[in-house]
C-alpha cells in the first residue's frame, strides 16, 4: 500500500487502521498530536518502522486486563534490539455492535469479531443473540470494515460481506458509515488495555517519582530455585514488582524468560542497584526502559530504600576504606 | 452438526476435526483407543463435555514451546470447577504446506493458516514465497479444509476457496484429498506442544515416581513480596517448579493468578506438605491434579525431602508431645 | 557436705546458697513453695540432680540482659539427655555493697565479687571507690560469705577475710550478719536475668496462649546458606524467634549449634509444623520444651498461621486426595 | 605496676603475664618480634592502650572452639570506637598440670585454674584426681603463679599458696620454677583459641585473596524477620558467613546485636556491595576490619560474584543510562 512520504522524525506507527484502540492510545500522547500517524498491520511492522527509522516511535498493546500479556509484543521486545519503552497508556476496552445501515439486532446471525474482542463480548452476545455464529476477523476494525461492500483493491478476504454485524471499538463510526446496534457490550466494564510507546534506544528520561522500569531476564541454568533468587534481587531493595510473566525462550519446552515491570526508575538508586544485581545474576537481561506510569501514582519507598540511604551508605563505605571511623 | 448418540463413559472430546495435533495427542492415550472420539470446536466445548458428562475426558492443548501457554486453556481450568488433569502428552509441531491437487508451489500467493501455525512457519514462507499473503483460519484443519469446494451445510466462512495453500498438520492428507507441496516447514524443528487430558474430579491416581502436580493460586492482597513467599513454600520442601505463568484474574489490571506445575505427586509427602502451606497462604488455590509426566523422567529428591524424612519427623514429633525423649 | 535425706519428688535444686538470684527465681514457682530446696554449686550439679532423680526440677540461669547467654547452661541443655524446660522466670539484677558491721564506705579498698556481678557494678565502684581492687569470687553469695570469719569446715578458699566489702544480691542480709553500705549499685537499672526451671522429659503441658518453645539445632554440612534455610522454616509459618544464639559444637572451630526460642507451643499447629520442617532439615535437633512465658504476654498470630488455617488445609488436602472437589 | 617508658609506636599490649596463650598468639606476629610487649590484665585495658596510643596494637582472644565467643572481647569491640582488627591467629589449647617442685600427682587435692581452663580439663582431672576441688583463678598464669611463695608487693589474693597444683599453658615453665605433673590434659585435643590483633582505625590493607571481614550489626526494630533479611544481604552476593553470634545490646532482654565474620575483603566488590546493603538495612552497623585469615585458605567465588561481574554490571548500567544499547 503506497503512502505519501512522511518525515520519520515526526511519524508515529500504530496498529491501524483509524478507529482501533491503539489509535485511541496514541491520542493520549501529547507530542504525537498533529504529527503523521502511520497505520501498520501488526506489532512486528510497528517495531520494524522504529528500528528502520521510518518512524520515531510505535504504539503497541502489551497487556489486557482480561486476556493477559500480548505474547507477540513481549516476544518482539525480547528479540528486537535497539528499542526502549518511552511511556505507557491505558485505554478502557469498550465495544459497540455495528452493522450496515438498516440492519436491526434481530437480523444478526453471523458476528464478525477479532477473537480477543469476541472473548470479551461473548456473554453479552449469547444473551442477546443466543443462536449467533462467530466469524473471526484479523482486527477489530477489519471486522467492521468487512461489513461494507468490497472495493477494487480488496485483499484476499474481501469477497463481499459474510457477516451481519461486527464487534468494534466505539470510534469506528467516526470513520465508516455503520450504525451502532448496541453500546458497551463488553462483559467486564472495567476491562482495560495497556499500551506502550516504543522508540529507539537513547538516554533515559529523568525520573518523575511515578515511574516504571521494564526488563526481560533469563534464569541461570545451573541453579535450582533460580526464580526465587532472581526475585530476591528486588525484594532486598524494597522494590515492588507489578508484572511477572513467563514467555518461552523457544529453544525447548520448559525454558522461559521473564518479562518484569518494577516500580521505580533506573535513576532511582534502589532500582539501579537491583539492575546491577540482576545483571550479575542473569545470563541474559534486557533493559526495556524507565518511563512514567500511566496512572501517575507516586512510588512510595521506606527510608531504608530511598536515594539518601544509598548515598549515605556509599559515603560510609568510602570512609571505611580510607581509614576514617565510619561509626 | 448432529452426531450419532455415543456412550459418554467411552467418549473422548478433542479439538477437531480429524487431523489436528490434538487428535495426534489423543492417539497417545492407550485407554482411548477404539473408543468414541468427539470432535469439538474449542477448549470451552471440550471441557463442557466433560462437566456435562457427555464425555469421560477431553484432550486440550496447554502450552507450546514457541508460543507459550494457551491462555484459553489456563483460564478455563481456573474457572470451570470439577475437573482434574489425568495426564500430559507431547506432540512435535510439524507442518506441511498443502494445496488442491494440481497446484504447484509457484502458484501459491494466499496462504490460509491459523495465526499460531502461521507464526511458526512464517520464516519458511517468507523465504519460499516472499510475496505471499496470510489469510487467518480458525484452526489448522479448517485452514486446509477451506481449500476444498464448499459443501451444502457450509458454515458462514465457507464461500469457496479463498486461498491457494494452507499450513496444516502432516496427518491432514489421511482425511482430505489434498497434495503436500512442502514438508517440515516449521521454523523451529524442536517445537512441541504439550496437551493435557482432563477428566472429572475423582480420587487421585497412585504416584508413579515420575509425576507432575498442577495448581492455580492467587496471592494474598495484604502483603508485599507475596509471590516470593509463595514460591518459598516449594523451595523449603525441595520441590522444583517446571512452570510458572501469570494470568490476569480479570477484575483489574495488575491482579494475577499463577498457573504452576510442580515436580512430584500430591501423595508424595513433600508435595502434600507444600500444598498445605499453599492452602494456608493463598486466598484461592485450585488443585488441578497429579499425573504422570509425559517424559516419564523420574523425579529425584535429596533424602531430606523424601517420604521417609516426613514420616520420621512425624514420629519424632509424636514422641516429643507424648513425653518420650525424641533425641 | 552431707544433707538430710529428702524426698526427690518434692525437692528442687538451685544454685545456692540461700540468697542468690537463683533462689529468688525459685521463690516465683508456686509449686515449689514449702518443698525441699537443695542448694548446689553449678549448673552441672543441678541438672545431674534432675537426671538422677534426686530432685524433681532444677532452677538455672540461662540468660542475662547485659551479659548474654549463660554458656554453661546452654551447653548442658544441649548435651544432657532426658530434660525439659518447664517454665521461665525473670529476676531483676539488683546489687548491694555489703561489709562486716562497722565498716564504712571509705574503708573499702578490696571488693569481693563474682566476675559477672563485678562487670555489672564496675562503673558505680569506679565512681565511689576509684582506687578499689577486685577480688574475684565463685558466686555472689560466696563473695559476701567470705567477708565473715572462717568456720571449721571451711573450704580451700576460706583463709580469713581478704576483702573489705562484697557485691551481693539484696536478699543476702536475710541470711548473713552483714551491713549494707550502698543499695542499687548496678550500672544498668533494667538489668534482668532469665532463669529456667528444668525437669525430666514428660508429656508436654497444655498450651496457654502465652508460650515459648526452646530448641537446639545443628545445620546440615552439605549446604551453603544453611542458617538462612533453617530460619525460613520459622518465617514461612509466621513464627517469631525471640532468641538465636550460636554455641560451638566443640569438635572444630567454625562448627556451631544454635539455641533458639520460638514464640508459641509445640501443640500450636504452626510450631508443630515448623518443628517437623526443622527435624527434616537438621541433622541434629533437640526439643527442650514448650512452657509459659515469664511475661505472660499473649502470642498473636495472623489468621493464615492460626490453628484453624492448619486444620482447614488438612481437610482440604484430604478431600482432594479422596476425589472431592476441594474448591 | 610501674613499667619502663616504652615507644608506643613499637609497643604491643596483650593479656599477660608472659606464658599465656595470648603471648603465644603474639609470637605469631612477625612485625611484633623484637618490639616491646606490654602485659595487661584484661581486654578493656588492652584496647584502652590502643585507643590512648600507649601501644600500636593489642592481641586479644575472641573465640574458643569449645567455649565459644569471648563476650568481653565482642562487647568491647562493639562499644569502643576507633578500632580495627588487623589479623587473626590460632593457638592450640594445650594444658599442663604444674606444681611446686616435690609435689606428686597423688598429693594434689586443690587445683587452681581459670574457670575456662578448668572446664576444658575437668574430665581429665575427674579421672586422675576424682576427689579434687577447684579453686578459681583470674587467669591461667595467675593460677600457676599463686602456687609460689608470696612476694612483697603481693596483691590482695596473695596470702600464700592455697592450691596444690594449677592448670596452665605449656610455656609456663619457661618463666616460673614449677614442675609439670602431667602434659596435654585438655579434654579435647583439637581445642583451639582464635585471637585478633586490634589496632587503630586506618586505611584498610590490600586484599590477599584469603581474607575475612568482621562486622557488628543491629536489626531494625520495625520489622519481623529482620535477621533473615539481614542474612539475605550476604546470601544474595554469594558471601559465606563463618561466624554469627548474638550479644545483648544491654538495654532490654531480647534485644541483640550480631557479631558476624564474612569470607572476603571490603575491597572485594561483593563484600563492599553487601556492606552497602547492610548499612542501608541496619540502624547501627560497625565495620571491625578486613584482614588475612589465620588459615590462609583462599576464598573461592563463583564467577557471578567475582569482581569482574561487578565491574561489567556497572559498565552495562552506565551504558543503559547513557542511551547505549547495553544488550
Amino acid at each position: 500500500m503506497p503512502e505519501p512520504a512522511s518525515d520519520p522524525a515526526t511519524t508515529y506507527s500504530y496498529l491501524g487502521p483509524a478507529g482501533t484502540f491503539t489509535e485511541a492510545a496514541l491520542k493520549q500522547v501529547p507530542e504525537a498530536q498533529g504529527k503523521t500517524w502511520r497505520s501498520v498491520n501488526n506489532v512486528g511492522e510497528a517495531l520494524a518502522d522504529v528500528v528502520a527509522e521510518r518512524s520515531v516511535a510505535a504504539m503497541i498493546a502489551i497487556e489486557n486486563s482480561i486476556d493477559g500479556g500480548v505474547s507477540a509484543t513481549q516476544d518482539a521486545l525480547a528479540n528486537v534490539p535497539g528499542l526502549r519503552i518511552l511511556g505507557e497508556y491505558l485505554v478502557p476496552v469498550d465495544f459497540v455492535l455495528v452493522a450496515r445501515p438498516g440492519t436491526t439486532l434481530d437480523d444478526v446471525r453471523v458476528v464478525n469479531a477479532h477473537p480477543v474482542a469476541y472473548a470479551q463480548t461473548r456473554l453479552w452476545l449469547e444473551r442477546a443473540r443466543p443462536d449467533h455464529e462467530h466469524l473471526p476477523a484479523t482486527s477489530n476494525v477489519a471486522a467492521a470494515v468487512a461489513l461494507l461492500p468490497a472495493v477494487d483493491d480488496a485483499g484476499p478476504g474481501s469477497v463481499g460481506p459474510l457477516a451481519d454485524a461486527a464487534v468494534a471499538p466505539p470510534g469506528i463510526t467516526d470513520h465508516y458509515p455503520l450504525e451502532v446496534l448496541a453500546r458497551s457490550i463488553g462483559d467486564n466494564p472495567n476491562a482495560v488495555t495497556r499500551f506502550v510507546l516504543v522508540g529507539r534506544t537513547g538516554a533515559v528520561p529523568p525520573a518523575t517519582g511515578s515511574d516504571k522500569t521494564s526488563i526481560i531476564a533469563e534464569l541461570p541454568d545451573d541453579r535450582a530455585g533460580g526464580l526465587l533468587d532472581m526475585l530476591e534481587q528486588f525484594a532486598t531493595r524494597g522494590i515492588n514488582m507489578s508484572l511477572l510473566q513467563s514467555r518461552p525462550i523457544g529453544d525447548a519446552l520448559g525454558r522461559y524468560r521473564f518479562v518484569i515491570d518494577l516500580d521505580g526508575h533506573i535513576l532511582d538508586e534502589r532500582v539501579a542497584d537491583a539492575l546491577l544485581g540482576l545483571k550479575r545474576f542473569s545470563p541474559n537481561v534486557k533493559f526495556l526502559g524507565s518511563y512514567p506510569r500511566a496512572d501517575r501514582e507516586q512510588v512510595t519507598v521506606v527510608p531504608r530504600y530511598d536515594n539518601t540511604a544509598f548515598v549515605e551508605a556509599r559515603d560510609w563505605l568510602r570512609a571505611l576504606v580510607a581509614g576514617e571511623p565510619g561509626d
